[in-house]
């Protein structure tokens, strides 16, 4: 292997380390394989290029555009896996650890160009929440809306996850319509910039959405501004340097951190040794402490257990700690591989020295690792450590130092409350997890301790077949957490997209709202065609467009006889003195799917059209009750059209029914699949 | 008016003044009212108090329970606002003014408890979104929850909204479960001394709920924790000085800030100058000159109009100034009180000096204000001030540079664009206005310039009857901005009760996120009992009880019935070659009116009982269309139970139809009405 230059990737070209470079390790070997620098960098000209070229380009696009090519570019890097794998080996990693990083990082793309098909609008603009009505007459409303920010996300990633650091930040900050300048950590940033070279050669998005740099970032952080974005993973000690940064102060600039936190893990107290949940919970435990030699920011550092079966479980993890071959990662034997430097593990064994001052260590040696392999001397290989703080009340360091490599610390607690307590004790963290099968466990730990963490992981018999693990952060879910695990919040689906738009409350009429967010709101204009909207196809029919049909009036024979054909003869609609003792109804009231059903026969068009079916409705409400004798009338408004195939696409209408005295009686919206327009061949 | 002694309120005490005071002078007549110093207090007691006594009553509550309390609070402030006018003319308001500030933090509190009953559960943990199914069975699921924040809010308000200033923070504080610790501006604190003395004396909320400081705050904020929050609303210069408090960046503590900000106002490019939105943008913005002096965070800094208007604007504008009576803010002719104190005149005065280095004086005076009314020499009088900027692409001050008085800058711009561009020159703000009556303007304007806003407010003929005022931040909606307004957000209804809570994600089996969020999830364990659910009580059902009925089988003279019945002859009921010609159906299919009547028809028990009525349905979907000879069954389950009134309370029921295969064919949620169980006289 020779010695491979990294280049970044700036202004839309390949740039060269210069001046002072680095040279970056094999974490198995110790062999020097890479070198990197970033002082032939201009990054203000790296700003301008996002700002200016990429960001436009971006915000062009509407949500499903740029979900569509996120989703191109999961598969297109999803072909290119076994490059990445190879270079991966050099950082330590095995290939178990390999595909949590680079499958991981994928999947993730993929969740993200999924969840911005499904829960973003096919718009420039994301509208959250509902209209809010801020006047009596309606003529005054407030809507809030998310538009992407105008500037650069600056991404700072950890060493551990050079592949799913990068990629869960850049698909939400993609998907926003905001271009990014990554700069990975030097140590494992091979793998990195392999991967953003498989991105710039597959062009699948525009010039600027993303830029690299293989060296320190230089003077960027001075010269962001109120749209820039800082998202940061890993040390406090890192975070603390770039959060204090006075640009950043001044300016409000965001700065999203997540940092390695003292993450837990309580066995239940209605565990017994036999129970299924005993075993899970070791096994949760031991993958913890040996995936990627324990090199996660999530991984378990505190092991909660009843002060009864302490020892048990202590027994049971270094048995299972046993079996766990250290070595060449690229060996399939391997269960566990080196951390990612040297640098790394000498810092492990000082934490791990640390915790020895108020813990006995009852596994491992921090002098003597069993490497399996052949060259393997200067690799940075650190054998798994287990540690038993028998007073975890008085002990400060267990809950404070975090070895970032295999070793943990078990400890008893009393009762239920004392492990919420202990929990707690980390001072903010990523996750803590609860092996339990006991509902109101759970319920209690989430009311003692979830403010603390960014997430509580439970599991047992019931889920263990199909859970995630521990320390597996989940696209669907946030990750980040409180204090210690640096304050921020990222992924959680729509949630982490948003931390690369403003939110803006917007306020106006109704005609002024429906055009910003490409909605029909209540009491905007409506226009009507002469055709049947039903007639006209999904290209055709705009957003306000509407029909009012009917009235038909309600007699007492449509009431009985729907309540027998159907069956449903609740009182309120069968007897007139029951009903009226009712206190919402007057007397006898029709049904409402009888109301629903006689809109629909209103307003249909029966002949074969563009509609091709109503899939569902949404916020009914049955707003006043509707005796024999009522006419009613129904109008149904286009109020927002997405487009979902190749041949039709969702279109949501407003249909409001009211009565003979313009009084409404029931509102909802339909959803129906309508077809675009006939392809016509020439 | 004697000398008053300021007290703080700290662990359920009134403490005085003590050690090194500071007097408080009348805004109006220069003379020393006021004495406040904080001395005496201890920091770390107050917040052990906080967080020892104030947060756990507080967390032991719902949502709806202190929601109760708020509105109960809320309507005792009501019957004391006289108390809180009389003291309020001394800051300089007008009557006027003081409506703002009163009875506006009193509707804030009564939105907030109103939004805590409608949109929060009647729990102790919130449920962000919707549940993410995170395996392919179901068995592992995940769930985002809110839940209070164990330590103390910090509020550290401005000067010029003695009472809302307070009251906006503390009511979604106190909604959320957190205490408060407060400190108010030192040169207005005595009208919120006062209102703080009302809300204690009232005995509503539980001890240590808030607590007050009048004074400085001393090493408090280097005391807080991961838990701890602050919320801070005045000027750039301290909201700099707090956020780099070591303390706070070391332990990634909540900071939220709201500035003073550059706010502008456009005049659309479709407005003419005999439209009514001329005479509403002039209006509008002689409002924010003027209200409160111009002391308010959101006025109007900027008034920018399309360069052939801005001689008539200037025009108008002038005129409207001239009828601004300044003077005695007791006196009810008076339209334009005092500044809050000599130190904020003069820098308001020096800083109409920079904006006058770019921009032509066009109206007002630096040295002379007709102020009417005896003995006002001593108070701190500044007369309105329009300035004329002609070449606003080259400025700098003008953008820059905030005079918090009743001080504004005229410019032109050539096109919508550069309106655009103008506005986002602010660097970040809180609040842009657009006056048009063009729905596209409004679509641009959000494209270019929502992400450098919290709040666009656009405003015409159709909603300026009811439009509430550029200035006015309103609880329904977010408060804040990026950049120079500081980066952060309040109120926005629910949003702004999560700056006190934390965002936990929560995986785990159904059963376990059943427990942990109150609510019945699919997959989650179903329990039968002996009599049907419509004969049980609100209080006798449980979460997850469950009824199944049916078969019903589906005929085609059923589907034939219903479309001649109804007038529902869509021909995918009616037309077998038609039907099976369309991409979703075999053939002819049932209505899905027809399947929800029947499954009302099976699940329905006729009698009079504690069901009194279904207000609704949501979510409806279609999943699998039905045949004739199709064998319909349905499953009803306790989703989740909420009480509304003092007798009944809303039942949420999840509806499963299923086919004779099993499969799924409809999912929704059904909302009725139940009663309680039956109040039985001894």
């Amino acid at each position: 292997m020779g010695l491979m230059q990294l280049n970044s990737f700036a202004g839309g070209k390949w740039i060269a380390p210069s001046g002072q470079t680095r040279l970056i390790k094999s974490a198995i070997t110790g062999e020097t394989i890479a070198q990197a620098g970033s002082d032939a960098l201009d990054f203000q000209d790296m700003l301008d290029f996002a700002r200016n070229t990429g960001g436009p380009a971006l915000r062009e696009m509407t949500f499903h555009g740029r979900a569509r090519l996120l989703k191109a570019l999961a598969l297109h890097l999803n072909n290119h896996r076994d490059e990445l794998y190879q270079l991966s080996y050099q950082t330590g990693a095995t290939l178990a650890d390999s595909k949590i990083d680079i499958d991981g990082g994928i999947g993730t793309m993929l969740v993200f160009a999924s969840k911005g098909r499904r829960e973003m609008p096919d718009d420039r603009v994301y509208s959250d929440g509902n209209t809010e009505v801020l006047s009596r007459n309606g003529t005054f409303l407030g809507q809030h809306v998310c538009t992407p920010l105008h500037g650069a996300a600056v991404h700072i990633n950890a060493f551990n996850f050079p592949v799913w650091g990068m990629l869960e930040k850049l698909a939400p900050t993609l998907l926003a319509g905001v271009p990014a300048i990554i700069k990975p950590a030097t140590d494992t940033s091979y793998v990195t910039e392999a991967c953003v070279r498989i991105m710039v050669e597959s062009g699948i998005f525009p010039e600027g959405s993303f830029q690299l740099i293989m060296g320190g970032t230089g003077d960027l952080l001075d010269r962001l501004g109120c749209q820039d974005v800082v998202s940061f993973t890993g040390s406090a000690h890192t975070a603390l340097s770039l959060r204090s940064n006075p640009n950043i102060l001044r300016n409000s600039i965001r700065f999203v951190a997540e940092q390695d936190s003292l993450n837990a893990s309580v066995l239940g107290p209605d565990v017994t040794p036999d129970a299924p949940e005993f075993d899970l919970f070791v096994k949760e435990a031991v993958r913890e402490i040996t995936t990627k030699a324990g090199q996660k920011c999530t991984a378990i550092r505190r092991i909660m257990a009843p002060a009864n079966l302490v020892d048990p479980i202590i027994a049971a993890i270094s048995a299972k700690l046993d079996k766990n071959t250290i070595g060449d990662p690229a060996n399939s034997a391997t269960r566990m591989g080196a951390l990612a430097s040297a640098a790394q593990a000498a810092d492990v064994l000082e934490k791990a020295a640390i915790i020895e001052t108020e813990a006995t260590r009852v596994y491992g040696d921090p002098n003597a690792c069993d490497v399996v392999g052949e060259g393997l001397e200067g690799g940075a290989f650190v054998a798994p450590m287990l540690f038993h703080c028998a007073d975890p009340d008085s002990a400060e360091q267990v809950h404070a130092t975090e070895a970032f490599g295999p070793v943990a610390t078990v400890m008893p607690y009393r009762d239920l409350a004392h492990a919420g307590e202990l929990l707690n004790r980390g001072g903010g963290s990523l996750v803590a997890s609860v092996i339990t099968h006991d509902p109101s466990v759970a319920r209690k730990m989430v009311e003692t301790s979830a403010a603390f963490h960014g997430r509580l992981y439970f599991n047992n018999r019931d889920s263990m077949g199909e859970s995630t693990g521990h320390g597996s952060p989940l696209p669907h879910m946030v990750h980040g957490g409180p204090g210690r695990a640096g304050g921020g919040e990222e992924m959680g689906g729509v949630r982490g997209v948003m931390h690369y738009m403003q939110r803006t409350a917007i306020q106006g009429s109704p005609d002024i709202l429906s055009a910003v967010g490409g909605t029909w709101i209540k009491g905007a204009t409506r226009k009507t065609e002469a055709a049947h909207p039903f007639t006209r196809n999904f290209d055709q029919l705009s957003i306000g467009e509407s029909i009012m049909a009917g009235p038909r009036t309600i007699t007492l024979e449509d009431i009985e006889h729907f309540a027998h054909f159907t069956g449903d003869t609740f009182y309120a609609h069968m007897d007139e003195d029951a009903a009226a003792a009712n206190p919402f109804f007057p007397g006898r009231v029709a049904h409402g799917y009888l109301l629903l059903s006689f809109a629909a026969g209103m307003f249909v068009e029966p002949n074969p059209g563009p509609v091709l079916a109503n899939t569902g409705l949404e916020g009914l409400s049955f707003q006043k009750p509707v005796s024999a004798g009522d006419a009613i009338s129904v109008t149904l408004t286009v109020q927002k059209k997405t487009k979902r195939t190749d041949t039709y696409g969702e279109v949501r209408w407003n249909v409001l029914l009211s009565n003979q005295d313009d009084e409404q009686v029931a509102e909802y919206t339909l959803l129906t699949m309508n077809e675009y327009a006939p392809i016509t061949e020439e």
